[in-house]
C-alpha cells in the first residue's frame, strides 16, 4: 500500500530490537518528511558506528581503537578485573564511577538453549590475562540469571587454578526497592546474605 | 563513555520520534554486534525511501511517481474524496478495504498553537479537485480532536459554495470497545448520534 522503498524502509527498520511495526511506520514516515538530509546523517551515522567500531584487543569491550579507554586508561587499577556479558554491562559499571579496575567482556553467557558454550566465551583470553598480569581478584558480575549464574559458577572453577580471588556480585533487595515489590527469590536471597550491623 | 562514533549514532537515533535514550543505545549496540553489511542495507534503505518519496500531485498522498496508486487506478470511485489529515491516515482506510473513492492529504490540521493555520495545509489544492471534477461528495475524516474538528469546520465552510455534499465520520463507541473504558465524552456523543434499529 506504501510506495516501494517506504515499505522497504519500514521493514528493514521493524528487524531492530523493539521496533515493532507501528513504530517502523512511524519512524518512516518521519524520516520522509525530514527529507534526504536527515536520512544521510543518520545513514552515514550508522555506517560510521558500524566500520569503525571494533573490540578491544585486551577486554574485548567496545573501542574505536587497539585499546578501549579503560584498558588504555594508566590510572585504573589493574589487580581487579570484572567480568561481564556484554558491552553495555561496561557502561552500566562506568555510569556509577566507583569501579576503577579493568573489564573482560565474555561476549554472552552460557546458554545450551541457545547453542552457546563456553567455547563461545572469549574465556581463554581470560585465563590468559590472569597468567600475565598482576591480577589478583576477579569479579563475576554476570547477569542474575539462571545462564548469568551458570556462566559464573563454570569461570569460578575455570580460573581456580590461577589461584587469584574470586568473587561474585551480590543479590538482594535494590536500594530504594519496595520490599512488597521484590520478588520471594530475591527476598530469600537478600535474608540468607544480610550482614551484622 | 562509548566510542565516538557509536555515540554519534546513538544521539542521531535517540533524535526519532518514540526512541529514548535506553532504545536507542540497544538498538546501536545491535548494529555494531550484526556488523557493517547489515548497517549499509539499512543506510541505503533510508536514503531510498528519503529521496524517492514524493507527494502524489493529486492528493498530496506519499508516492514514488508523479500519481499514488489511488489517483492512478481506473477503478477508484472518482465522485467521493475522503480528507485526512496525513499520509498515515491514508493507510488506515486502505487497511479496511471498504472505501473505493479518491483521498485528499491536508498535511496537518489547523492548530493556533503551533502556527499552522489554513495556508499551510493544501486547501487550495482540494478546491480546485473540486471545481475541475466531478466529484460530489467530501468526507471531512480529519482526526476527533480539538484541531481535527476545527479544521473539518473549517473545510466545510470552504467547499460549501461549491455545492458538493460534505460528511463527517461517526463519532461513537470503538467496535469491541467496553462501555466501562470509553470516556464520558465520547459516550455522550455516541448517546447523540444514536440510530433507530
Amino acid at each position: 500500500m506504501y510506495p516501494a522503498s517506504l515499505a522497504k524502509l519500514m521493514d528493514e527498520l521493524s528487524r531492530l530490537p523493539g521496533i515493532g511495526p507501528k513504530s517502523a511506520q512511524r519512524i518512516a514516515l518521519f524520516m520522509v518528511k525530514r527529507g534526504p538530509g536527515d536520512a544521510q546523517r543518520l545513514a552515514e551515522a550508522l555506517l560510521a558506528a558500524a566500520t569503525n567500531t571494533k573490540r578491544c584487543r585486551e577486554c574485548f569491550s567496545l573501542s574505536e581503537d587497539e585499546l578501549c579507554s579503560v584498558c588504555a586508561n594508566p590510572s585504573r587499577d589493574r589487580t581487579v578485573i570484572c567480568v561481564v556479558e556484554e558491552p553495555r554491562d561496561v557502561l552500566a559499571f562506568e555510569r556509577g564511577l566507583s569501579f576503577r579496575g579493568l573489564y573482560h567482556v565474555l561476549g554472552g553467557a552460557i546458554s545450551p538453549m541457545d547453542g552457546v558454550g563456553p567455547e563461545q566465551l572469549h574465556l581463554t583470553e581470560l585465563l590468559n590475562r590472569l597468567r600475565d598480569s598482576s591480577v589478583n581478584e576477579v569479579i563475576l558480575a554476570t547477569s542474575s540469571t539462571i545462564e548469568g549464574e551458570a556462566t559464573a559458577t563454570y569461570i569460578a572453577k575455570l580460573v581456580a587454578p590461577a589461584g587469584v580471588g574470586v568473587s561474585r556480585l551480590a543479590t538482594g533487595v535494590p536500594v530504594g526497592g519496595d520490599l512488597d515489590y521484590v520478588d520471594e527469590v530475591t527476598l530469600s536471597r537478600a535474608l540468607d546474605g544480610r550482614y551484622r550491623l
